[in-house]
């Protein structure tokens, strides 16, 4: 293969327990973000097992793609970490004990009142010709090792902390003296609600074609999101590319943008009550508090939010909230009516300004011909105005969807009567 | 090869946004807990992005070493969700729509009041010769296709409970079908609250040396979890040889041990209510409805949970729960004695049997020397005893850690005052 044309860095994750599912791989978003952040491209990640055949077999190949093989996993001392060992073994390289390690894994030892085991030797030993990767938290170093022209290896321990702090304080200058980092990757996440991503897709085709910035569509529960991402020499330049993307985008979107990075409804929501300097509470019934809960997520949320009630029951429904009697049996709980009464109920009850209110059908009982499952009524009560909104959800998401759906509506509507 | 010697499984997710760091990949862990369950191994993981020259040279070189390649990500409508089409270019397949993916898209965008967009019409293209893999959840539907000799591809939505529920609607069977697990795994999930990771692990230490069944520990939010693997020819028998130790571990684990399996502290906690025909009401500051939203969140919690409130301020507290107003000045907000008196004041005003209330500081804001970040009172009230409790839980976690926290501790104190 040209060497040109060899991709610059690849990600290998080595480890049986990330094959059984017993953990999540955080190593690999971590160092991707990394990556994203230094600005060097990486286009796959891998994962194998604590298996010497099948590590050799993986190496092999991503020698022949690579020019960078980022290894994590297999550095410890235990029988099933066989790492360094196997990578030494692919390339056909003797692996020699290295004093200085082997100084420094006993001092750890010795600083935590633990004897040296026999198995710690193991981690001494590195193939001939590598350069030493310290690990200032923990007794596996890991390895720089170029075994073949146009191909290095760099080893680090599965543990989050002691990758991280190796990557920071000894990895990332390598790379930069590699002359591997160009530039800077920059980006800014506009988040949207109301809209499905393939209508929003639509909307903005052109800019899904751009390469620098990029724009990139995720969507979530309810929410959709739109990445910009741009590449550049150094920050300002990449905001400079940013900018003008997102204030076409933020045009098409709307009122559908409600913000961006690490904004939520709750928070956008929280932050113009605040501007206006009003209160808000909350009246909830099949979403039993989530609504309340997702403004309370917000660090500071209390001048603003000052509670409200769960009105799960028809009994809370009336007592605390002065639902009429007549108004529940004439209607019912899921209704337009009763939505409307409970916030008005809440804002009086409470003394806030503001009030919204939920009450439908979670399912997956309690749904009728008439009210079906993923039927929710909702009410907003300001100091000078009052309306209420359905949705039909369908039952075919379940009751965790249609509750977190419930949610993102209330807060969405009440934003955009603000 | 040997086609005796291509290893069962592989495992490719295809997202742009894996390699950009934007999201961890919990679709991984997911299925390769599922393939550990099923008793297929597999020994290999992929993340490539969303480009269809590398995905093509991935699955081409997958299809060489193995016999199965499940892939996640990429079946939506926007134009970066290239999968389908990629896939089928790599085997030389022509596309063809198929009327009853279309129509069922057309029914679920109609249900959802949403029209459908020319980009929906692109997830009805499958490969000659492809079999539809139903979506119950989404649009965008998956395929089981055999596009060579002896390797079958099968792809999934990245939406995680689309996958999830198309994976055991339809994948499961087929898995089976193909003779690809052999013998089978069971497991039992037990479910503690109140006790380290480290300490529990500990504790059952010589448990976690079994091979078969095996002991695993993780570790939550506040809740850990042993999983008891065993493997054998029948469910049967491999429940035979989970039982004894399940029995071990609760004897080990006490009171510890809230239950298994879905249970969460809620579902218990309802459960055990439910029993003695006794009603449930929340008294929420900091939480701010997260209690009544875990106990929302289980399937017919309405018989048992009737609502509450959420008294974020001081004047919620008094004006709703009935608080005096000298126990907030003489104690603070954050005091056994305002717990107590917002759990009683909640079942007086619901009318419920029992309540339970939590105030505390979530921070980053409001600690102070005396009632620093992250001190939570707690007051649990029944027909017959009322008491309160308090947890330090620190500032270093964060907001989100302490809530969460708070809501498990409220559950639990409850669980066991039942």
């Amino acid at each position: 293969m040209n060497n040109n044309k060899k991709s610059q860095i690849e990600v290998l994750c080595i480890g049986t327990e990330l094959l059984l599912g017993n953990i999540v791989n955080g190593n690999a978003r971590w160092l991707a973000e990394e990556l994203a952040r230094l600005g060097i491209p990486h286009f796959r990640q891998t994962v194998v097992g604590d298996n010497r055949e099948r590590l050799m077999e993986v190496v092999l190949e991503a020698s022949k793609r690579c020019r960078v093989l980022i290894c994590t996993g297999g550095l410890g001392p235990t029988p099933d970490d066989l790492t360094t060992e196997t990578l030494a073994a692919a390339f056909g390289a003797p692996l020699e004990e290295r004093s200085e390690v082997l100084a420094d894994i006993k001092a750890k030892l010795t600083a935590r009142g633990r004897p040296m085991a026999p198995s710690n030797c193991k981690q001494a030993l590195l193939p001939l010709g590598a350069t030493v990767l310290c690990n200032p938290l923990g007794t596996a170093p890991g390895m720089i090792w170029s075994p073949v022209a146009n191909f290095s290896l760099l080893t680090f321990p599965g543990v989050p902390a002691e990758m991280q702090a190796m990557w920071e304080q000894t990895a990332v200058p390598w790379l930069q003296q590699q002359g591997l980092t160009s530039g800077i990757f920059r980006s800014r996440l506009l988040r949207f609600w109301g809209v499905a991503e393939s209508s929003l897709a639509e909307q903005v085709a052109p800019f899904l074609e751009l390469q620098n910035p990029t724009v990139a569509p995720y969507a979530g529960r309810g929410e959709v999101k739109l990445r910009i991402t741009a590449w550049a020499d150094n920050a300002e330049s990449a905001d400079g590319l940013i900018a003008p993307v997102e204030k076409e985008l933020r045009a098409i979107g709307g009122s559908n943008c409600f913000g961006a990075d690490s904004d939520s409804l709750a928070s956008v929501v929280l932050a113009a009550l605040r501007q206006r300097g009003e209160t808000l509470a909350v009246a909830e019934s099949c979403t039993a508090g989530g609504v309340g809960a997702a403004l309370g997520a917000v660090p500071g949320a209390s001048d603003v939010f000052i509670g409200g009630v769960i009105a799960y029951a028809n009994q809370i429904k009336q007592a605390l909230l002065g639902v009429p009697a007549d108004t529940l049996a004439s209607h019912g709980a899921v209704s337009e009516a009763v939505a409307l009464a409970m916030a008005e109920g809440a804002r009086r009850c409470t003394g806030a300004d503001w009030a919204v209110a939920v009450t439908g059908i979670a399912g997956p009982g309690g749904g009728s011909a008439e009210k079906p499952v993923g039927l929710v009524y909702f009410a907003v009560s300001g100091p000078s105005l009052s309306f209420s909104f359905m949705r039909q959800y369908g039952a075919s998401r379940g009751r965790e969807w249609i509750r977190g759906l419930s949610v993102g509506d209330a807060l969405d509507q009440l934003r955009l009567a603000l």
